[in-house]
């Protein structure tokens, strides 16, 4: 059999600040032969997510969850494939298997860290979306970590549009709540209104920074329960303006904050946080892996009943990740950001 | 009978920044005749406490959990009086009691809001410190709100030295922990020490503003499990640099902010709250009154057995009230401040 030859996309350096395309290069891998018990993927579907910033750090200046990505490696990042050859009796040719093994074209397991997935339920890439980890980081985020009061709450979830949030305004709409969000573009605005129906939403970079809370105000005119938190910096600040007693605050994600090169100074009004009794806290979807299957099961059931809606941005081409990575931080994509390899 | 004539301190305007002795003033009164149900107390002792200068702002500029003080009023505070006369059966002449109508000479009841205080397990004006509003914001706040590990958490409480920080300094210790403390002056450092027996203790003020984080790694050399944050600012992001996976923040006050004018800005590393999945939590002792019972009977339990030690710094004169009131801002006091009525 011909040597098969594989692209993957390998960090060059560090970035400091935003990345810039330079930093990654794509380099062409021999791909073995496999072995007794593993099987070889070719990837279909890989993901881009905004917490991959925080491992394009080094490991001096790190202080995340997960290592740092290795320099002259591939990147790792989830991705859907198909099982091209086997020597595992449990993975068979043509398999769906989803892993954390991308941006490359193709990758060997053994089985584990390799889930089959069922391509019955919705399209194979919402395994990397909606019924994947943005989908349960919602899920997570809102019942598990933010307690949400079915029918009571009102719920202001920022970066609304993006593979969490929208997925999250949604459950929350669900769940009877008020909910209110904000995004990066009307586009994205007219979309929650229209397919998410959110109760109000707008686009916080037509808002000069000082009215944040004042368009909050008008979103929330009782105040917020629950602030499901995508972005931090002069978001959290205004939505802590406008919290109720009692209020909560999911730290999710701090997309503003990601390529930062000096500290940004935190929200200047938490001593609202004493006042108003709230509890802000902070969780990664990784602890929580042991409720995939009972929101896999909700979510399923949920998309069945045409509950839940979803956009991806699709970027055609392995080699164009780094761009769509970069992308993120732009608010590029509109909903899940996705690799077509 | 002659007609008594009372002092009151009442705040003239509300203060800018810093509280300067001229917006408070001294007013005589009249002290009416009681009614049938009534009677009069002589307040003995009189409490001060940062809480107050939230207090201290204009209705439009609060957004405090308490109301305003009104402007040419007697002030509000804690007090522990005697009964001098009585038309209230439950209440005889020579009772002491508690109440929050400082600051004055004397004030009536019709018993609504006034407790009397047993002056036979600690002497009268523990029901200020120890046992009364500070000792319980203490015990809430390490045992309700931060769920104190019992022989397992490393503890930081800033301001150790303080009222509550002293108290919450005990408490933790007895139950096990191993307890860091910080403070103002090499005096109340010392004590920290000496008297409250903590495991490490530092002056503040000697730490230059980037060491403090350095220097509670020192004292916390595998992390910070709780941090009881009576301070905010620096202390808090330092904390926060230092804090274990799975920590927790008590906000129970933010005394190095209460009179700035302008917003100061918060942690610029609140993100460490997502990847260490840190819960950070405000209360306010009010909310937890019905643990009053319960608080007691341990304190007092704890007392008796000589496991609790605690400083008052006591001013004499109620003419002096605003300035110690002030000095409390300075770390003036060490401990309890009081004001000797």
């Amino acid at each position: 059999m011909q040597q098969r030859i594989g692209r993957e996309i390998w960090l060059k350096h560090y970035p400091v600040g935003t990345p810039t395309e330079d930093v990654f290069e794509i380099v062409k891998a021999d791909i073995p032969e496999i072995k007794e018990g593993e099987f070889l993927i070719q990837n279909i579907w890989m993901s881009v997510d905004p917490y991959m910033r925080g491992r394009m750090r080094s490991p001096e200046e790190t202080k995340s969850y997960i290592a740092s990505f290795r320099l002259k490696k591939p990147l790792e990042g989830s991705c859907i494939g198909q099982v091209i050859e086997s020597k595992n009796t449990k993975f068979q040719i043509g398999d769906y298997v989803f892993g954390d093994f991308g941006w490359r074209d193709y990758w060997i397991s053994n089985g584990n860290g390799t889930i089959k997935v069922d391509s019955k339920i919705a399209p194979i890439q919402s395994h990397l979306g909606v019924l994947g980890m943005p989908g349960l980081t919602a899920y997570v985020g809102l019942v598990n970590i933010g307690k949400v009061n079915e029918g009571k709450d009102t719920v202001f979830i920022s970066a609304a549009s993006g593979a969490v949030g929208s997925i999250a305004c949604q459950i929350a709409k669900i769940k009877g709540c008020h909910v209110v969000g904000s995004a990066g573009s009307d586009d994205k605005v007219e979309w929650l209104y229209d397919n998410i129906k959110l109760d109000y939403a707008f686009n916080y970079k037509t808002v000069s920074e000082n009215n944040l809370s004042a368009e909050l105000k008008r979103g929330c005119p009782e105040g917020i329960d629950l602030y499901f938190d995508n972005v931090g910096g002069n978001h959290l600040e205004a939505a802590l303006d406008n919290i109720k007693p009692f209020g909560k605050v999911v730290l999710c994600g701090m997309i503003s904050q990601y390529n930062r090169t000096e500290p940004l100074a935190g929200p200047s009004n938490l001593f609202l946080a004493i006042t108003n009794r709230i509890r802000l806290q902070g969780f990664i979807v990784r602890d929580h892996y042991n409720l995939q299957n009972e929101f896999q099961s909700i979510m399923s059931k949920w998309i069945s009943e045409g509950k839940i809606t979803w956009k991806e941005t699709v970027v055609n081409g392995l080699e164009n990740a780094p761009k769509a990575f970069i992308g993120l931080f732009k608010g590029e994509n509109f909903g899940k950001m996705l690799i077509k390899v």
